[in-house]
Protein backbone atom coordinates (compact mmCIF):
# COMPACT_ATOMS: atom_id res chain seq x y z
CA UNK A 1 0.00 0.00 0.00
CA UNK A 2 1.08 3.97 -0.38
CA UNK A 3 0.95 5.32 2.89
CA UNK A 4 0.50 8.71 1.66
CA UNK A 5 -3.02 7.92 -0.49
CA UNK A 6 -4.34 5.32 2.65
CA UNK A 7 -7.61 5.41 3.06
CA UNK A 8 -10.24 3.95 5.04
CA UNK A 9 -12.69 0.38 4.21
CA UNK A 10 -15.49 3.16 3.76
CA UNK A 11 -13.38 5.49 1.05
CA UNK A 12 -12.20 8.37 3.44
CA UNK A 13 -8.97 9.38 3.84
CA UNK A 14 -6.60 7.63 6.54
CA UNK A 15 -3.58 9.49 7.72
CA UNK A 16 -0.66 7.91 9.39
CA UNK A 17 -0.29 10.70 12.40
CA UNK A 18 2.36 11.58 14.67
CA UNK A 19 1.27 10.46 18.58
CA UNK A 20 5.07 10.88 19.88
CA UNK A 21 8.19 12.67 18.94
CA UNK A 22 11.54 12.18 20.71
CA UNK A 23 14.61 13.97 19.55
CA UNK A 24 17.45 13.09 22.15
CA UNK A 25 21.53 14.20 21.84
CA UNK A 26 24.08 15.16 23.80
CA UNK A 27 25.57 19.09 24.24
CA UNK A 28 27.58 18.02 21.58
CA UNK A 29 25.07 16.21 19.00
CA UNK A 30 22.08 18.39 18.80
CA UNK A 31 19.77 19.72 16.22
CA UNK A 32 20.23 23.19 16.48
CA UNK A 33 23.73 22.55 15.71
CA UNK A 34 23.40 20.96 12.99
CA UNK A 35 23.99 23.41 9.72
CA UNK A 36 23.80 23.56 5.94
CA UNK A 37 26.51 20.76 4.55
CA UNK A 38 26.74 19.03 7.60
CA UNK A 39 27.13 15.15 6.28
CA UNK A 40 25.38 12.37 8.49
CA UNK A 41 24.78 8.89 8.41
CA UNK A 42 21.34 7.32 9.20
CA UNK A 43 20.36 4.37 10.66
CA UNK A 44 16.69 3.63 10.59
CA UNK A 45 13.82 1.24 11.64
CA UNK A 46 10.09 0.34 12.08
CA UNK A 47 8.51 -1.61 14.54
CA UNK A 48 5.11 -2.78 14.56
CA UNK A 49 4.09 -1.33 18.25
CA UNK A 50 0.24 -2.57 17.88
CA UNK A 51 -2.26 -3.05 15.25
CA UNK A 52 -2.38 0.36 13.95
CA UNK A 53 0.87 1.90 15.56
CA UNK A 54 4.56 2.13 14.16
CA UNK A 55 7.75 2.87 16.02
CA UNK A 56 10.16 4.09 13.74
CA UNK A 57 13.85 4.51 15.40
CA UNK A 58 16.76 6.36 13.65
CA UNK A 59 20.32 7.10 15.10
CA UNK A 60 22.31 10.00 12.82
CA UNK A 61 25.54 10.09 13.46
CA UNK A 62 27.88 13.17 12.13
CA UNK A 63 30.19 11.96 9.69
CA UNK A 64 33.89 13.14 10.13
CA UNK A 65 35.87 11.46 7.50
CA UNK A 66 36.71 8.34 10.05
CA UNK A 67 33.64 7.23 9.97
CA UNK A 68 31.99 4.95 7.15
CA UNK A 69 28.90 6.12 5.48
CA UNK A 70 26.79 3.34 7.12
CA UNK A 71 25.78 2.67 10.29
CA UNK A 72 24.98 -0.45 11.86
CA UNK A 73 21.74 -1.80 12.42
CA UNK A 74 19.72 -0.41 15.40
CA UNK A 75 20.03 -2.56 18.77
CA UNK A 76 16.77 -1.79 20.85
CA UNK A 77 18.82 -2.29 24.33
CA UNK A 78 21.44 0.22 23.58
CA UNK A 79 19.24 2.51 21.86
CA UNK A 80 17.04 3.36 24.78
CA UNK A 81 19.32 2.38 27.71
CA UNK A 82 22.99 3.19 26.41
CA UNK A 83 22.83 6.13 24.07
CA UNK A 84 26.38 7.59 22.98
CA UNK A 85 27.31 10.73 23.07
CA UNK A 86 27.96 11.19 19.71
CA UNK A 87 24.75 10.16 18.23
CA UNK A 88 21.14 11.72 17.44
CA UNK A 89 18.56 9.53 18.58
CA UNK A 90 15.30 10.20 17.03
CA UNK A 91 12.09 8.33 17.64
CA UNK A 92 8.71 8.70 16.31
CA UNK A 93 5.07 6.83 16.95
CA UNK A 94 2.68 7.13 14.50
CA UNK A 95 -1.03 6.13 14.31
CA UNK A 96 -3.67 5.68 11.79
CA UNK A 97 -6.19 8.45 12.20
CA UNK A 98 -9.35 9.78 9.90
CA UNK A 99 -11.33 12.47 10.10
CA UNK A 100 -14.36 11.67 12.39
CA UNK A 101 -16.47 14.32 10.59
CA UNK A 102 -15.39 16.02 7.10
CA UNK A 103 -14.00 19.26 7.09
CA UNK A 104 -13.47 19.65 10.94
CA UNK A 105 -9.66 18.55 12.70
CA UNK A 106 -11.12 18.18 15.80
CA UNK A 107 -11.60 14.46 17.51
CA UNK A 108 -10.24 12.57 14.98
CA UNK A 109 -10.21 9.27 15.45
CA UNK A 110 -8.57 5.78 15.56
CA UNK A 111 -8.83 3.74 12.10
CA UNK A 112 -6.71 0.88 10.80
CA UNK A 113 -6.83 0.27 7.02
CA UNK A 114 -7.38 -2.53 5.93
CA UNK A 115 -4.41 -3.24 3.19
CA UNK A 116 -2.41 -1.93 6.25
CA UNK A 117 -0.16 -5.01 6.79
CA UNK A 118 2.30 -4.50 9.93
CA UNK A 119 3.07 -8.95 10.30
CA UNK A 120 5.95 -8.28 8.03
CA UNK A 121 7.75 -5.53 10.23
CA UNK A 122 9.43 -6.18 12.92
CA UNK A 123 7.74 -6.62 16.57
CA UNK A 124 8.50 -4.36 19.31
CA UNK A 125 9.53 -6.44 22.50
CA UNK A 126 6.16 -4.83 25.00
CA UNK A 127 9.20 -3.65 27.19
CA UNK A 128 9.83 -0.67 24.54
CA UNK A 129 6.26 -0.24 24.02
CA UNK A 130 5.54 3.82 23.99
CA UNK A 131 2.06 3.22 25.05
CA UNK A 132 2.41 3.52 28.70
CA UNK A 133 4.56 6.45 28.65
CA UNK A 134 2.25 8.47 26.36
CA UNK A 135 -0.71 7.34 28.72
CA UNK A 136 0.43 8.48 31.93
CA UNK A 137 2.05 12.18 30.42
CA UNK A 138 -1.82 12.23 29.27
CA UNK A 139 -2.69 11.40 32.97
CA UNK A 140 0.16 13.41 34.39
CA UNK A 141 -0.02 16.07 31.73
CA UNK A 142 3.64 16.73 31.97
CA UNK A 143 6.17 14.42 29.97
CA UNK A 144 8.70 15.63 32.77
CA UNK A 145 8.90 13.36 36.33
CA UNK A 146 6.02 14.16 38.42
CA UNK A 147 8.62 14.88 41.17
CA UNK A 148 10.11 17.64 39.42
CA UNK A 149 8.16 20.68 40.72
CA UNK A 150 9.67 19.21 44.44
CA UNK A 151 13.01 18.35 43.46
CA UNK A 152 14.13 21.20 41.45
CA UNK A 153 14.11 25.09 41.64
CA UNK A 154 11.50 26.80 39.77
CA UNK A 155 12.80 29.29 37.35
CA UNK A 156 9.94 30.71 35.78
CA UNK A 157 6.89 30.34 33.88
CA UNK A 158 4.90 32.63 31.26
CA UNK A 159 1.96 31.77 29.46
CA UNK A 160 0.78 33.13 25.58
CA UNK A 161 -1.89 32.84 23.09
CA UNK A 162 -1.52 31.71 19.60
CA UNK A 163 -3.90 31.66 16.88
CA UNK A 164 -3.42 28.58 14.69
CA UNK A 165 -2.67 30.29 10.90
CA UNK A 166 -4.12 28.83 8.00
CA UNK A 167 -1.13 30.42 5.77
CA UNK A 168 1.47 28.74 7.07
CA UNK A 169 -0.05 26.08 10.22
CA UNK A 170 -1.45 23.08 7.70
CA UNK A 171 -0.07 20.52 5.64
CA UNK A 172 -1.13 19.20 2.49
CA UNK A 173 -4.52 17.62 4.04
CA UNK A 174 -5.38 20.64 6.15
CA UNK A 175 -4.72 19.20 9.44
CA UNK A 176 -2.21 21.53 11.57
CA UNK A 177 1.25 20.05 10.61
CA UNK A 178 3.39 18.05 13.19
CA UNK A 179 6.51 20.02 13.05
CA UNK A 180 3.95 23.61 13.42
CA UNK A 181 3.91 21.98 17.46
CA UNK A 182 7.44 22.45 17.55
CA UNK A 183 6.97 26.20 16.19
CA UNK A 184 3.90 27.06 18.98
CA UNK A 185 6.45 25.61 21.69
CA UNK A 186 8.96 27.06 20.62
CA UNK A 187 7.25 30.89 20.10
CA UNK A 188 6.29 30.19 23.68
CA UNK A 189 9.95 29.50 24.52
CA UNK A 190 10.93 32.81 23.49
CA UNK A 191 8.72 34.71 24.73
CA UNK A 192 9.52 32.69 28.24
CA UNK A 193 12.83 33.26 27.67
CA UNK A 194 12.43 37.48 26.62
CA UNK A 195 10.10 37.64 30.19
CA UNK A 196 12.99 36.14 32.12
CA UNK A 197 15.19 38.88 30.74
CA UNK A 198 17.71 36.74 28.72
CA UNK A 199 19.11 37.72 25.62
CA UNK A 200 18.15 37.00 22.25
CA UNK A 201 21.50 35.87 21.54
CA UNK A 202 21.71 33.56 24.36
CA UNK A 203 18.31 31.78 23.10
CA UNK A 204 19.97 31.35 19.65
CA UNK A 205 22.76 29.47 20.72
CA UNK A 206 21.17 27.44 22.98
CA UNK A 207 21.49 23.51 23.04
CA UNK A 208 18.29 21.36 23.19
CA UNK A 209 19.56 18.53 24.24
CA UNK A 210 16.26 16.09 24.69
CA UNK A 211 13.00 17.46 23.12
CA UNK A 212 9.59 15.34 23.32
CA UNK A 213 6.24 16.31 21.65
CA UNK A 214 3.15 14.14 22.83
CA UNK A 215 0.51 14.66 20.54
CA UNK A 216 -3.33 14.32 21.56
CA UNK A 217 -5.46 16.40 19.37
CA UNK A 218 -5.33 18.13 15.73
CA UNK A 219 -7.23 21.49 15.78
CA UNK A 220 -9.13 23.95 13.20
CA UNK A 221 -7.16 26.75 11.62
CA UNK A 222 -8.14 29.93 13.55
CA UNK A 223 -8.42 28.22 16.87
CA UNK A 224 -6.95 29.78 19.63
CA UNK A 225 -3.96 27.93 21.83
CA UNK A 226 -3.01 28.64 25.02
CA UNK A 227 0.55 27.24 25.37
CA UNK A 228 2.25 27.60 28.84
CA UNK A 229 6.07 27.21 29.97
CA UNK A 230 7.34 26.54 33.16
CA UNK A 231 10.97 26.07 33.62
CA UNK A 232 13.08 24.17 36.29
CA UNK A 233 16.91 24.03 37.29
CA UNK A 234 17.71 21.30 39.75
CA UNK A 235 19.40 22.32 43.08
CA UNK A 236 22.47 24.40 43.17
CA UNK A 237 24.06 21.51 45.17
CA UNK A 238 23.94 19.50 41.43
CA UNK A 239 26.36 19.70 38.95
CA UNK A 240 25.08 22.15 36.24
CA UNK A 241 22.38 20.02 34.21
CA UNK A 242 20.95 22.54 32.17
CA UNK A 243 17.50 23.61 32.40
CA UNK A 244 14.04 21.27 32.03
CA UNK A 245 11.53 23.08 30.50
CA UNK A 246 7.22 21.80 30.44
CA UNK A 247 5.34 23.27 27.68
CA UNK A 248 1.41 22.46 27.30
CA UNK A 249 -0.46 23.51 24.24
CA UNK A 250 -4.35 23.71 25.13
CA UNK A 251 -7.13 24.96 23.37
CA UNK A 252 -7.80 28.39 25.49
CA UNK A 253 -11.26 27.92 24.56
CA UNK A 254 -12.21 24.75 25.23
CA UNK A 255 -9.22 23.64 27.50
CA UNK A 256 -8.58 20.48 25.97
CA UNK A 257 -4.86 18.94 26.06
CA UNK A 258 -3.27 18.97 22.52
CA UNK A 259 0.09 18.61 23.23
CA UNK A 260 2.50 17.76 25.23
CA UNK A 261 6.12 18.88 25.12
CA UNK A 262 9.50 19.17 27.25
CA UNK A 263 12.56 20.47 26.55
CA UNK A 264 16.18 19.89 27.92
CA UNK A 265 18.13 23.12 27.57
CA UNK A 266 21.66 24.05 28.45
CA UNK A 267 21.64 28.03 27.84
CA UNK A 268 25.03 29.99 27.11
CA UNK B 1 33.26 23.21 -4.46
CA UNK B 2 30.47 22.65 -2.15
CA UNK B 3 27.93 24.69 -2.05
CA UNK B 4 27.03 24.59 1.28
CA UNK B 5 30.04 24.87 3.39
CA UNK B 6 31.65 27.92 0.94
CA UNK B 7 33.91 29.99 1.48
CA UNK B 8 34.77 34.23 0.47
CA UNK B 9 38.73 34.08 0.02
CA UNK B 10 39.15 35.78 3.44
CA UNK B 11 37.45 32.82 4.76
CA UNK B 12 34.01 34.02 5.46
CA UNK B 13 30.99 31.61 4.97
CA UNK B 14 29.42 32.44 1.48
CA UNK B 15 25.73 31.55 0.94
CA UNK B 16 24.11 31.34 -2.71
CA UNK B 17 21.40 33.32 -1.82
CA UNK B 18 17.61 33.93 -3.25
CA UNK B 19 17.42 36.78 -5.34
CA UNK B 20 14.15 36.06 -7.08
CA UNK B 21 11.78 33.24 -7.13
CA UNK B 22 8.20 32.44 -9.22
CA UNK B 23 6.24 29.64 -9.28
CA UNK B 24 3.74 29.87 -12.13
CA UNK B 25 1.31 27.32 -12.75
CA UNK B 26 -2.58 26.90 -14.07
CA UNK B 27 -5.94 26.77 -12.14
CA UNK B 28 -5.40 23.31 -13.04
CA UNK B 29 -1.99 22.32 -11.83
CA UNK B 30 -1.06 24.95 -9.13
CA UNK B 31 1.30 24.42 -5.17
CA UNK B 32 -1.70 24.83 -3.00
CA UNK B 33 -3.44 21.83 -5.25
CA UNK B 34 -0.25 19.46 -4.67
CA UNK B 35 -0.42 16.92 -1.68
CA UNK B 36 0.73 14.04 -0.13
CA UNK B 37 1.01 10.86 -2.49
CA UNK B 38 1.39 12.85 -5.23
CA UNK B 39 3.42 11.63 -8.26
CA UNK B 40 5.44 14.31 -9.88
CA UNK B 41 8.17 13.94 -12.80
CA UNK B 42 10.85 16.96 -12.88
CA UNK B 43 13.14 18.59 -14.95
CA UNK B 44 15.63 21.04 -14.16
CA UNK B 45 18.50 22.69 -15.63
CA UNK B 46 20.98 25.78 -13.88
CA UNK B 47 22.43 28.55 -15.97
CA UNK B 48 25.05 30.67 -15.29
CA UNK B 49 23.29 34.34 -15.47
CA UNK B 50 26.15 36.93 -14.26
CA UNK B 51 29.96 35.76 -12.37
CA UNK B 52 28.19 35.39 -9.15
CA UNK B 53 24.13 34.58 -10.32
CA UNK B 54 22.15 31.51 -11.15
CA UNK B 55 19.23 30.56 -12.63
CA UNK B 56 17.71 27.41 -11.67
CA UNK B 57 14.89 26.24 -13.78
CA UNK B 58 12.21 23.46 -13.17
CA UNK B 59 9.15 22.12 -14.85
CA UNK B 60 7.25 20.26 -12.88
CA UNK B 61 4.38 17.63 -14.04
CA UNK B 62 2.16 15.29 -12.12
CA UNK B 63 2.10 12.01 -13.26
CA UNK B 64 -0.81 10.26 -14.09
CA UNK B 65 0.33 7.10 -15.31
CA UNK B 66 0.51 7.26 -18.84
CA UNK B 67 3.07 10.19 -18.50
CA UNK B 68 6.59 8.93 -18.66
CA UNK B 69 8.95 9.11 -15.07
CA UNK B 70 10.99 11.45 -17.42
CA UNK B 71 10.47 14.92 -18.78
CA UNK B 72 12.19 16.53 -21.70
CA UNK B 73 15.30 19.05 -20.64
CA UNK B 74 14.21 22.70 -20.32
CA UNK B 75 13.32 24.66 -23.62
CA UNK B 76 14.17 28.30 -23.01
CA UNK B 77 11.55 29.65 -25.43
CA UNK B 78 8.90 27.34 -24.58
CA UNK B 79 9.58 27.86 -20.57
CA UNK B 80 9.22 31.81 -20.77
CA UNK B 81 6.98 32.19 -23.98
CA UNK B 82 4.97 29.30 -24.11
CA UNK B 83 3.88 27.69 -20.58
CA UNK B 84 1.82 24.74 -20.56
CA UNK B 85 -1.71 24.11 -18.83
CA UNK B 86 -0.40 20.97 -17.31
CA UNK B 87 2.98 22.07 -15.47
CA UNK B 88 4.53 23.96 -12.84
CA UNK B 89 6.70 26.04 -13.73
CA UNK B 90 9.58 27.19 -10.84
CA UNK B 91 12.57 29.77 -11.41
CA UNK B 92 15.19 30.49 -9.01
CA UNK B 93 17.79 33.33 -9.42
CA UNK B 94 20.28 32.71 -6.74
CA UNK B 95 23.06 35.11 -5.63
CA UNK B 96 26.24 34.45 -3.77
CA UNK B 97 26.74 36.91 -0.63
CA UNK B 98 28.72 36.80 2.10
CA UNK B 99 27.89 38.96 5.74
CA UNK B 100 29.48 42.48 5.68
CA UNK B 101 30.02 42.25 9.39
CA UNK B 102 29.59 39.15 11.49
CA UNK B 103 26.46 38.66 14.03
CA UNK B 104 23.49 40.56 11.80
CA UNK B 105 22.12 39.97 9.19
CA UNK B 106 21.84 43.45 7.42
CA UNK B 107 23.48 44.70 4.53
CA UNK B 108 24.45 41.40 2.97
CA UNK B 109 27.44 41.65 0.03
CA UNK B 110 27.36 40.21 -3.16
CA UNK B 111 30.92 38.06 -3.24
CA UNK B 112 32.05 35.55 -5.32
CA UNK B 113 33.79 32.69 -4.04
CA UNK B 114 36.79 31.76 -5.88
CA UNK B 115 36.71 28.23 -6.14
CA UNK B 116 33.35 29.23 -7.82
CA UNK B 117 33.32 27.64 -11.59
CA UNK B 118 30.66 28.78 -13.76
CA UNK B 119 32.23 28.13 -17.07
CA UNK B 120 30.76 24.67 -16.93
CA UNK B 121 26.96 25.61 -16.62
CA UNK B 122 25.01 26.44 -19.53
CA UNK B 123 25.07 30.46 -20.11
CA UNK B 124 21.87 31.95 -20.50
CA UNK B 125 21.39 34.31 -23.57
CA UNK B 126 21.09 37.88 -22.34
CA UNK B 127 17.41 37.98 -23.56
CA UNK B 128 16.29 35.91 -20.66
CA UNK B 129 18.39 38.14 -18.11
CA UNK B 130 16.70 38.03 -14.87
CA UNK B 131 18.79 41.00 -14.06
CA UNK B 132 16.19 43.87 -15.57
CA UNK B 133 13.48 42.91 -14.04
CA UNK B 134 14.55 42.53 -10.76
CA UNK B 135 15.77 45.92 -11.14
CA UNK B 136 12.18 47.40 -12.40
CA UNK B 137 11.07 46.07 -9.90
CA UNK B 138 12.64 47.23 -7.25
CA UNK B 139 12.39 50.79 -8.76
CA UNK B 140 8.58 50.22 -9.08
CA UNK B 141 8.22 49.34 -5.69
CA UNK B 142 5.73 46.57 -7.11
CA UNK B 143 6.48 43.11 -9.19
CA UNK B 144 2.71 43.94 -11.11
CA UNK B 145 2.35 46.09 -14.10
CA UNK B 146 2.87 49.86 -13.00
CA UNK B 147 -0.31 50.57 -15.05
CA UNK B 148 -2.36 48.09 -12.31
CA UNK B 149 -3.48 51.09 -10.95
CA UNK B 150 -5.05 52.53 -13.54
CA UNK B 151 -6.03 49.40 -15.48
CA UNK B 152 -8.26 47.78 -12.98
CA UNK B 153 -10.39 47.66 -10.07
CA UNK B 154 -8.73 48.15 -6.53
CA UNK B 155 -10.28 45.77 -3.83
CA UNK B 156 -8.93 46.97 -0.70
CA UNK B 157 -5.49 46.89 1.18
CA UNK B 158 -4.48 46.23 4.58
CA UNK B 159 -1.22 46.44 6.48
CA UNK B 160 0.01 44.14 9.24
CA UNK B 161 3.21 44.33 11.80
CA UNK B 162 5.20 41.06 12.25
CA UNK B 163 8.10 40.09 14.45
CA UNK B 164 10.64 38.23 12.86
CA UNK B 165 10.52 35.18 14.76
CA UNK B 166 14.02 33.96 16.16
CA UNK B 167 11.87 30.44 17.15
CA UNK B 168 10.92 29.66 13.45
CA UNK B 169 11.87 32.47 10.82
CA UNK B 170 15.58 31.42 10.30
CA UNK B 171 17.35 28.97 8.61
CA UNK B 172 20.51 26.81 9.94
CA UNK B 173 22.81 29.61 9.32
CA UNK B 174 20.88 32.16 10.86
CA UNK B 175 19.60 34.02 8.22
CA UNK B 176 15.99 34.44 7.84
CA UNK B 177 14.64 31.38 5.60
CA UNK B 178 13.69 32.52 2.18
CA UNK B 179 10.42 30.24 2.52
CA UNK B 180 9.98 32.40 5.68
CA UNK B 181 9.35 35.71 3.55
CA UNK B 182 6.17 33.44 1.59
CA UNK B 183 5.01 32.75 5.21
CA UNK B 184 5.05 36.23 5.36
CA UNK B 185 3.38 37.62 3.07
CA UNK B 186 0.56 35.05 3.52
CA UNK B 187 -0.35 36.13 7.20
CA UNK B 188 -0.76 39.11 5.41
CA UNK B 189 -2.54 38.02 3.01
CA UNK B 190 -4.91 36.17 5.23
CA UNK B 191 -5.41 39.13 7.65
CA UNK B 192 -6.18 40.95 3.92
CA UNK B 193 -9.02 38.18 2.75
CA UNK B 194 -10.80 38.59 6.73
CA UNK B 195 -10.59 42.19 6.55
CA UNK B 196 -12.44 41.73 2.98
CA UNK B 197 -14.96 39.41 5.48
CA UNK B 198 -13.91 36.43 2.86
CA UNK B 199 -14.62 33.17 4.84
CA UNK B 200 -11.57 31.47 6.08
CA UNK B 201 -12.73 28.04 3.66
CA UNK B 202 -12.41 30.70 0.46
CA UNK B 203 -8.99 31.28 1.63
CA UNK B 204 -8.15 27.45 2.62
CA UNK B 205 -9.50 26.84 -1.58
CA UNK B 206 -7.69 29.41 -2.94
CA UNK B 207 -5.86 28.86 -6.45
CA UNK B 208 -2.32 30.51 -6.07
CA UNK B 209 -1.53 30.39 -10.20
CA UNK B 210 1.43 32.72 -10.10
CA UNK B 211 3.66 33.79 -6.83
CA UNK B 212 6.53 35.61 -7.35
CA UNK B 213 8.83 36.84 -4.71
CA UNK B 214 11.90 39.54 -5.00
CA UNK B 215 14.46 39.40 -2.29
CA UNK B 216 16.27 42.60 -1.67
CA UNK B 217 17.84 42.33 2.57
CA UNK B 218 17.75 39.74 5.27
CA UNK B 219 16.97 40.94 8.65
CA UNK B 220 17.97 40.23 11.93
CA UNK B 221 15.44 38.51 14.32
CA UNK B 222 13.09 40.80 16.55
CA UNK B 223 13.14 43.26 13.20
CA UNK B 224 9.32 44.64 13.09
CA UNK B 225 7.85 44.35 9.43
CA UNK B 226 5.56 46.52 7.65
CA UNK B 227 3.69 43.75 5.19
CA UNK B 228 1.27 45.59 3.21
CA UNK B 229 -1.21 43.83 0.59
CA UNK B 230 -3.13 45.47 -2.35
CA UNK B 231 -5.53 43.72 -4.08
CA UNK B 232 -6.63 44.34 -8.20
CA UNK B 233 -9.12 42.94 -10.14
CA UNK B 234 -9.85 43.55 -13.74
CA UNK B 235 -12.90 45.47 -14.84
CA UNK B 236 -15.95 43.88 -14.73
CA UNK B 237 -16.14 43.80 -18.65
CA UNK B 238 -13.32 41.44 -18.98
CA UNK B 239 -14.14 37.61 -18.48
CA UNK B 240 -13.20 36.38 -14.73
CA UNK B 241 -9.18 36.54 -14.40
CA UNK B 242 -8.87 36.34 -10.43
CA UNK B 243 -7.24 39.04 -8.64
CA UNK B 244 -3.60 40.17 -8.57
CA UNK B 245 -2.50 40.60 -5.25
CA UNK B 246 0.76 43.86 -4.31
CA UNK B 247 2.64 42.74 -1.28
CA UNK B 248 5.32 44.60 -0.56
CA UNK B 249 7.67 43.64 2.75
CA UNK B 250 9.77 46.31 4.57
CA UNK B 251 11.61 47.43 7.65
CA UNK B 252 8.81 49.03 9.78
CA UNK B 253 11.52 51.07 11.31
CA UNK B 254 14.30 52.21 8.76
CA UNK B 255 11.31 51.67 5.85
CA UNK B 256 13.75 49.37 4.02
CA UNK B 257 12.19 47.39 1.37
CA UNK B 258 12.93 43.86 2.55
CA UNK B 259 11.15 42.06 -0.59
CA UNK B 260 8.28 42.50 -3.08
CA UNK B 261 5.76 39.62 -3.70
CA UNK B 262 2.79 39.23 -6.15
CA UNK B 263 0.13 36.76 -6.62
CA UNK B 264 -2.36 36.07 -8.79
CA UNK B 265 -5.01 34.35 -6.83
CA UNK B 266 -8.42 32.69 -7.75
CA UNK B 267 -10.74 32.73 -5.23
CA UNK B 268 -13.47 30.37 -4.44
Amino acid sequence: MDVLTARTDTGDPAYLAFAFIRIKGSPDVHTLGLTFGDRVAVATQSFAAGPGTVLTLHQIKLLDGTLQDSLPSIDLDSYFHAPELDTLYVENVNRWVRRSVPGTNQELCSVVPSQFRHHNMDRLPLRFSPREKIKSAQKARTLLPTRIAKDSVRLGSHTVSYTVDASRDLNGVGLVYFASYFSFADTALLAYWEKLSRPLESFLARRVIDNRMCYFSNADPGTVLSISVTGYRYPASMPDDGELIDIRITDRHTGELLALNSQHVFAR
